[in-house]
């Protein structure tokens, strides 16, 4: 498995229906889930402490889906394992009228992660380019009319790359997951929803009416990976179909992501470096009383 | 064992030297690491998991020691298996100014966990009755000098306990822990961190300075223990010399707390429920096109 044949870098124009929902080719389901993946958290688990330790980069992995697409899955499946001192989940619901009433980047801002942690966002600032175009929402909010023009995607996109480009240059790699699901696929996991009382709750007949947009959201998609995938803020178009083997791929991005920030223990600034001695003699000659 | 020994119910008299900070008796440290330790955390996920899924009710953890008692420890080897998402830890560091401008409660309050999350507190509101106590901090704060009195600190537990309580009545369960480790022990891990150069990193001359008011601290925390540990929101005094031991312990109060709450996966709202039948003949209906 190669990490690059699911890279997109942008520029150029992608054909979600050329790309595979599915990819497990050859894969051995119990190899995964038994030595493979663990071995993944384990080494990413490793790297963590170490970007905690450092206190310098951060890593902001940003999911995006379709409904049901598996997104709370990655999370509890590639996550867990990692140390929840260092990892901070943020789900994006429906703006508040607070948020609203900010800019779409203001939140967004709000929930970054720290320096030495892992961010996750479980939606996103992308969700400003998919259902708000899907649903032409921004033409219902209180953006001043007359800077809602034609050429509102196109700017959104340009100020994700911008926003993008600034975390990088300030130490937040950030690495962008699409989950390809297809359209079968949904319809058996939603009506699993339906059919297995246990998963009822996770069921919202909203689903329903967004699954009708379902090619308007490829199309934004498309637009939303072209434009805003970029060398250093790359999308991964991740077939997800094959749930395990999603999981694995994913687990593998975060894990080549952490590889490349290459986090080191670090050392003790210089004064602390001088007091260490006096300190040792200090503690040396202080047995209990 | 039995977490009930280790419980402090508050309105008596605590003697931190009268408790232990060894407890190991007869526990079997490959035992606990193997079996006990990674039951409890799969039992706590399977309850984080329907916690969240719920969506009513929340955890919080509050964690207090001296400096090397084990707190990253513990929330590493606890909390790591939870989902991170539904799972969030709040480390509290010396206030910034724009959070010394305000009471100090007001980034406690902006940290609490959401309903259906565990949120953990890396020190917590309890620094404010601790080292402000010991070190007068409050004397030289933005405070209203005319408020500051001799009542200060028994008003601070009053409204701790007030504060806890109202967390306990909108949802919140309240569990304190304090790490009891001996001042010999500490001297011990505190040397380690001079010795072990990978350990470098989490030295500060500052624990050496902290330690030399150890009895003004000990004195702080048995006077918190008293007046802020209440039967909705009880402190557990847990023995720390044995940081597997203490680990285990936190797990089982963790599980405890959890059971109490016993969260049940939800049932769909009755007007979502009504829909699901419309909704799976749209979905069979619905093959691929």
């Amino acid at each position: 498995m190669d990490i690059r044949d699911y890279r997109v870098t942008g520029g150029k124009k992608v054909v979600l229906a050329e790309r595979p929902t599915t990819a497990d080719k050859g894969a051995d389901k119990d190899e995964i889930r038994k030595k493979l993946m663990p071995a993944n958290i384990g080494e990413m688990a490793n790297l963590q402490e170490k970007l905690y330790a450092e206190n310098r980069n951060s890593l902001l992995l940003v999911l995006q889906a379709m409904d049901a697409a598996g997104k709370d899955g990655v999370i509890r499946h590639v996550m867990t394992g990692l140390n929840p001192q260092g990892t901070q989940v943020v789900s994006f619901k429906v703006p508040s009228s607070e948020e609203n009433d900010h800019g779409y980047l203001w939140r967004i801002n709000k929930a970054l992660p720290r320096r030495g942690e892992i961010g996750i966002f479980n939606r996103s600032h992308y969700e400003d380019v998919l259902v708000a175009r899907v649903h032409d929402l921004v033409r219902f909010s209180q953006m001043p009319p007359e800077l809602v023009t034609g050429r509102i995607w196109e700017q959104r996109y340009r100020q994700i790359r911008d926003f993008e480009r600034y975390l990088g240059e300030n130490g937040t790699t950030v690495v962008k997951v699409f989950l390809h699901v297809s359209r079968d696929e949904q319809r058996e996991r939603l009506l699993d929803r339906i059919n297995e009382p246990d998963k009822n709750w996770k069921f919202s007949s909203g689903d329903i009416e967004e699954r009708k947009h379902w090619d308007k959201y490829m199309l934004a998609y498309e637009q939303m990976l072209e434009h805003t995938a970029t060398e250093e803020a790359p999308w991964f178009v991740v077939p997800a179909d094959n749930k395990w083997f999603s999981r694995y791929l994913v687990s593998q991005i975060v894990l080549e992501a952490l590889q490349a920030i290459d986090p080191k223990i670090p050392e003790l600034p210089e004064e602390e470096k001088a007091k260490l001695e006096e300190c040792r003699k200090i503690l040396e000659e202080d047995r209990s009383r």
